[in-house]
């Protein structure tokens, strides 16, 4: 039979989703896990692979296996076995026609980035950091030019396996609250929600490059349309921190039954 | 001339805040910073030393130095020598009777628990967790006899400093808010905000470790005076886990002109 699990982790300590030979890696652990509470080697398939840094809220990944056990055993033994940055949140047997990265018809990430003369401390690798204040105006007027399907070259890494760099952007929503007290009035936390059907690879953190230097005025916020124009990775700001990138989560169609809302980690004290 | 800092941390790294042979505390790692910024000695006195494991929102403390730099430069000059998971906030120059232990009128924390059937994990070090609903009526009453000035022995632990057991509880602020998907519709995170004029050593994991056996239900609400009364530890609940538990902060009388605002760490994605 085929299983669906939801899966949550903090990218701090791993070398990024996609299993490496030092098996560092989300999924590495999650197989490893997998495999000893089925007692057989486990492979999954993911919706949405992550960089070395990025946290996840809401990966999924389907696997096959021959073993008959409950959905909440699933869970729990498999959660026996993870370090505790990673657990299995849900898990759902599917139809063999569901795959966890085909069946997906768009992807979710936010950005969370600090804006303060002071440098994160509790939140060090959650957020990304900019020291002077950005321009809410441009920045959305920027994102705006990149919404609806384009040729995303220009925000594609070079190791990208993509079969095509034509993605459709759904939607960008940038919004901020404010952080007291950092020092300064202006501190407070902008974050970054990104809806597409797929991403390239380090598409967001391109994106959000550029969108910082135009935010900063080191760029006018017509810079994003040529940008997207050139289909030249040179026309772009260089590659932001991973620290803030959170994956929400892919969306599917409500047949397959699965969680598809955004996660709520209201956790803060 | 005397300084004040306000210092963030994420405990989860640290063997606590006091200093220790092994060098791998908070005031390790800040004096060692100040240190080399200073190009000479520095020893800080804080408002409220920290367990390992637990977090410091704005931990306060206050050395003397003959050393006059503007209060932006000991920010940013001491963070240049700090980890990643630790930086001052702020600085101020003070009068030399300003103690940030002795002055400081009360201290404020704040325990955030998951209420789960699924463990933590992208907030793994940052939250404490219980399995089972926990019923808030009776947390409540409960959290109500505390409060006041009370003997709070039975609260303490045997290695506690305290020149005396018996303390001030303000208040004690609980709520609740929902977390999903967790794969239960039960699930949540606590908050519980305590303010008191000073703690006793593990006085609030203690506290919490009764207030979880009384919102499972093993103990009835009126349990807790009863633990209150004993003035033994042995009367109450084993001490409940650090990580979930944030000094928020000391309360200094305004004169002093220090930020006293619980910050506001609002970062979340």
């Amino acid at each position: 039979m085929r299983v669906a699990l939801g899966v949550g982790y903090s990218g701090t300590r791993y070398h990024g989703w996609q299993s490496q030979p030092s098996g560092n890696t989300v999924q590495d652990q999650l197989e490893k896990a997998l495999g000893r509470f089925a007692a057989q080697p486990v492979s999954t398939l993911c919706a949405g692979r992550t960089d070395a840094g990025v946290h996840g809220l809401m990966q999924v990944v389907h696997f096959d296996t021959p073993l008959n056990r409950t959905e909440n055993s699933w869970v729990r033994g498999t959660n026996t076995f993870l370090p505790p940055d990673i657990a299995v949140q849900w898990a759902r047997v599917v139809p063999d026609a569901f795959h966890a990265r085909a069946s997906a018809v768009a992807r979710r990430y936010a950005y969370v980035l600090l804006q303060s003369r002071v440098r994160p401390s509790v939140e060090a690798g959650r957020v990304g950091w900019v020291f002077q204040p950005l321009d809410e105006t441009a920045m959305q007027q920027a994102a705006a030019t990149l919404l609806g399907e384009h040729d995303f070259t220009s925000f594609r890494a070079a190791a990208c396996q993509a079969h095509t760099p034509v993605k459709t952007m759904h939607q960008i929503r940038i919004s901020r609250r404010p952080a007291t007290p950092m020092g300064d009035d202006d501190a407070c936390y902008w974050r970054f929600e990104f809806e597409a059907n797929a991403f390239l690879h380090h598409m967001i953190r391109n994106i959000m490059g550029c969108l910082i230097a135009i935010g900063q005025g080191s760029q006018p916020a017509g810079w994003m349309r040529e940008v997207l124009a050139a289909r030249s990775r040179d026309a772009a700001a260089p590659t932001f921190a991973p620290d803030g990138l959170y994956f929400l989560g892919p969306v599917y169609d409500a047949h397959w039954g699965l969680p598809t809302r955004v996660p709520a980690y209201d956790w803060l004290p």
